[in-house]
């Protein structure tokens, strides 16, 4: 569904139509993805495009069923970790905090109450879980923050290959690209590239109980931290629709959520 | 041109790609819109539609002889008198200041030395005035900024019919969208709604010598300043086509532009 | 008029007369210029002398037709594109924009409705405009922008000779200034300095469709971006009387200006 | 171990020894808790007394074989989810964001290079999680974050009874309490608020792939999160131990860790 | 001393000027007052006239024998304590602390390493005591504050007649006007207004060691905090006199100030 | 009395003792030092010590008699005269102004409505004296400022053998170093440091009317301002009970303080 144009996009609504069409009950959700460096293989826009993709998706399969408006995808998110690459293009952290309050207390002019984050990277995680928290403090909104993919350094999976460490153009995000946009795809240039000396700590690791900060240059020379190498589209379509899957269920239990103690 | 995946888009690039083939010639184009209010006849995605459908026309045409690579576009931006309206979506002045701090910084990391800035939305040509010299004095960049079409408040032209205050919603603007999405505009509601009484001034008044700070909630009830009503889609055609060979010759213009007296 | 003692000027008043003087229709009015380098001919003072020379004799001719009361000039602004050159003291845009906010609010303790800039450097009109506006949304206040002189890289006129480019330091700044104080001047050291490889350009030049970032060090070895050889006094003082007769008339206009649909 | 006046605490040493002693392998070890409510039963100081009180465990267990020293514990820290409390004192993101840059700045001075942030409000982990990523990028340290006790939304894990809801004044934290301070509290007072409406959740939940903004008004009359009536110290100083255990562990991964491609 | 135009005045120099005559051992001196509420019978301008007044005669008499450069005086400074009254015009203390920023670190263009700041409201003593340092250590400069005239909660005295709370629109204040602008006094209005209350303490109380935050609105109906009944031109005379004096000894000391351990 | 759990400690409360005990007329005593270098014979706790040793005694002697409540200290502030030496940690000015700021926000949750800053170090000061007014203006509380010693600079005497020049890890600081905590001083490192070449100054000194921006390395190679070798333990305690004693009366005052003309 293009995102200002289709039949659920707030944008292409006019003012009246947004008054009156997005009601009490509706979910307003802002995919955001990150325009940065995944290695020599994959394009700058990897991110983006699979937010986009599986935003695109689950509004076709369960925008009406769940009341559900898309808003623009934000493209520009906090990617200093990949700052040293020519063509990341990055926020600072304050930059992106305020252009989450920024949209957070626009959207208190319309009647919707809930607003889910759906976010295509991981850098930018831990700082929409405190947006996520200081929109409802500061602007009174139900929010939400969701992955369509979660890494590894955030608490997702990783095949064993990849010894946990899958988290940057890796298996799986490559075979979601593949899936996707194969034309922008060289799998010629997918090479393995984990950061082997890593493996054998019990908490100071990718999604463990002491995490660390990292740039991707000091674990990469190339960017990449996982292993591409056996990426295929089947692997990518499976990813992307259990994905679609999760988020049409996740949006269901958004549209019934309430906080018990809270005011209306 | 898709600004992901399109052939001149950065994004679609690796970022081995992107050091390798945006050379020191390069033009980086920054196209943006907004998300805000557009009276009841267009769609709240008005300039954000004119914006990318320009910049794209303008890549077919002289992304090769101009080297120009897109950059993605910015949708949320400075609208915030617009602000009283559901649906628009808007930047503080001080975010957005900061988003363009961060994307010329950013940029620095390629080896092109030209970003333009193509500004559909009129409510950000001041503040991207400040931000284009900021972006030189702070980063060393040659920046420019222009527009696809200029509003008359912001010194362009406004048919007699509408008292040389067709900013907002007006003649030419309803024509552009007609032309490119047609399906987007409802005429039924396109109404006139021109503040009558700013058209005796002779100098406080839109494009003239004393500007004013306004709300379009303080000059018109329903959003639009401008008389939409004979709006078409020739019309918008030709304004579209004018701005797409105009900016055909603006960044021949810039692809040879140098300081005179800056070191390189 | 002196600013802070004069018969209209605000700082004259005790609070209380503040009070009761300064009444609902009265315009308050904030001239400023800045300290920065002029080239080697003209005082770093210069666009300061000229908009406070310009302020004190509008308050003398129109100060009580149009119920004009002056804020005292502010005389460090938004200077940058100067920054190069000793003696140039300037604001950040993030400090002036934080000075315009902060007078604004301040004045919203008096009756007076009206909040007039009057700027006398081209390097600060973006910056007001989008001030002008804050202010307005921020503060309820009717604000206008406006200036003494229009420098052609904000849409003025420059002469022929000066190939449209005399912004900064040329010939009607240099006679402006032999006008008013004759003793700053040194005529001996005035010399031309236009950027003529500029000349060629339909689009990017001052006051074009393209605007671009720059610095004076990147246009003019020694500051100056104009000719003023041939500046006069004569000159001057025709310019000079243009400019206050200018304000007389745009000072009545804001008089009787009001938002057509704003509530009061 | 007094952390202003003990044996490896940074703050007893004079500046000489501060740059004799602490070498290039020692890590510098920041706890930090909160002031805010935690129910009826527990004091204001409760992560407070935890981080330190584990923090003091650690030096005397670890100290000297891990080569740690201790900075002064922080103790008001972002709370803003109980801000509606009397007494809850707290730093707004902002602010607390700062405080960790300026530490990470200021310890620059040391020869140290491991800086390692020990946090006992969950409150303060997506913060730190971003703080400990600019840490790193601006300051050049290898910074690390842990906790003493990983609350249920934070990913840690919660007894069945608690629901996997035990995430403020519960089971847990309760216990440590009555091990650490059992005169402060008052387990007359201790009583189950569970926010049983969210049980059936699936995704939206405390630790689960969709996390949520929620203030403690939000999900409990009295500031509870959890069920404290079974908390024992003996339950308490099992906890503890582990918690003291494990850290001993992560120091040695700590002390042992490299960015395998970072320059040194 | 004119501040734009005099012989000693930075802004009437060229940047050329300015660049060849203000030396290494040359003093900046940067005045500042106030536009505030003072009382019924002083003007707004009241800190503005005498820390002018002051600089204007500290230039004549001792500009060359120190060679002293006069910078424009600053007119809107920190006076929120003063912001309950029409015609206070106030920069909040972020504002003011980037102002001065800013003038220090462009100041750094020339070769004076000296800026004195003659601050004419104690509004700002507190401010600038820490701008000074900052300026000192960000920019390098040898920086330094000191007064015209210093009311009794900075540390100065105040008659018997005040109880030592003369500190706003006094016997002093009020008699320095008298001398400098008797035209903008008005003895019919001055009466006494001492917060009687106070007088009994021994430490809570202006200039004691326990210091108090306040308003003017707290302590006087009208603004004046003092007794300026008997306010005499004389006295003006006698205390403007003793001002100038003393800043021309202050000025010896500082031309031949030299941090003793700082790197030249 | 323990900060965290002393009879009256405010951390030690539940929030609902917090809300019930701390009543109308109570004062909150906020505690702070720094840890900073004191030269090579004191730590770098030094401040933090004294003002954590006073405020326990005060609390001991007073807390009940004047219904004192102890927040916990702050440790890290502003320290940047000493972040040149390894072991200083500071806090930026802006930094430390939002800590205060948002100290004072939250203690607005509780009934009491006085707030008294205890500031044991020097560099604090003049932005304690700003925080305290904006406290006061901006959450109406009744803000006080006040210290356990008093620095030459800040106002405070210094022995005649040490010129007025006592400031920093001098005789005085040392002797209550040696009072509270000996085992921390090395007598046998403390060397006198004055710097001699100031000492005929009569105005640009120390506490004088002309105050002057400085690091301490600027005036002393080990960091030390003062003459610390006739410390001894006896001169501490006497300076310590002198300093708790005057806290007793000043809390008396504090306990009485209304502004007269204040609303309550």
């Amino acid at each position: 569904m293009n995102p200002l144009t289709g039949p659920r996009a707030v944008a292409a609504l006019t003012w009246n139509e947004a008054a009156a069409r997005i009601g009490e009950d509706a979910i307003l959700l802002q995919p955001m993805g990150s325009i940065e460096q995944h290695g020599p293989h994959l394009p700058l826009a990897t991110d983006q495009l699979i937010a986009t993709g599986v935003a695109d998706a689950v509004m076709e399969e369960f925008g009406d069923a769940r009341d559900v408006w898309l808003l623009p995808p934000l493209v520009y998110t906090k990617s200093n970790e990949h700052a040293w690459a020519p063509g990341t293009v990055w926020l600072s952290d304050a930059t992106m905090r305020s252009v989450i309050d920024d949209i957070a207390r626009s959207v208190t002019t319309l009647r919707a109450r809930k607003l889910v984050f759906l976010n295509g990277h991981g850098g930018n995680s831990s700082l929409l879980a405190v947006a996520c928290r200081e929109a409802h403090l500061d602007h009174g909104l139900l929010t939400f923050l969701t992955h369509p993919y979660v890494a590894a350094d955030q608490g997702g999976g990783s095949p064993p290959e990849e010894l946990g460490m899958g988290i940057h153009g890796g298996l799986d995000e490559t075979s979601m690209l593949l899936h996707l946009h194969p034309d922008l795809v060289d799998m010629a240039l997918a090479a393995r590239s984990v950061p082997e000396s890593l493996a054998p700590h019990r908490h100071v690791r990718f999604g463990g109980p002491v995490s660390f900060g990292w740039s991707s240059r000091d674990l990469s020379p190339g960017g990449v931290i996982g292993d591409p190498v056996g990426a295929t589209a089947e692997r990518g379509k499976a990813l992307f629709e259990a994905a679609v899957a999760f988020l049409g269920e996740a949006l269901a239990e958004i549209a019934a959520f309430e906080l018990p103690e809270a005011p209306r």
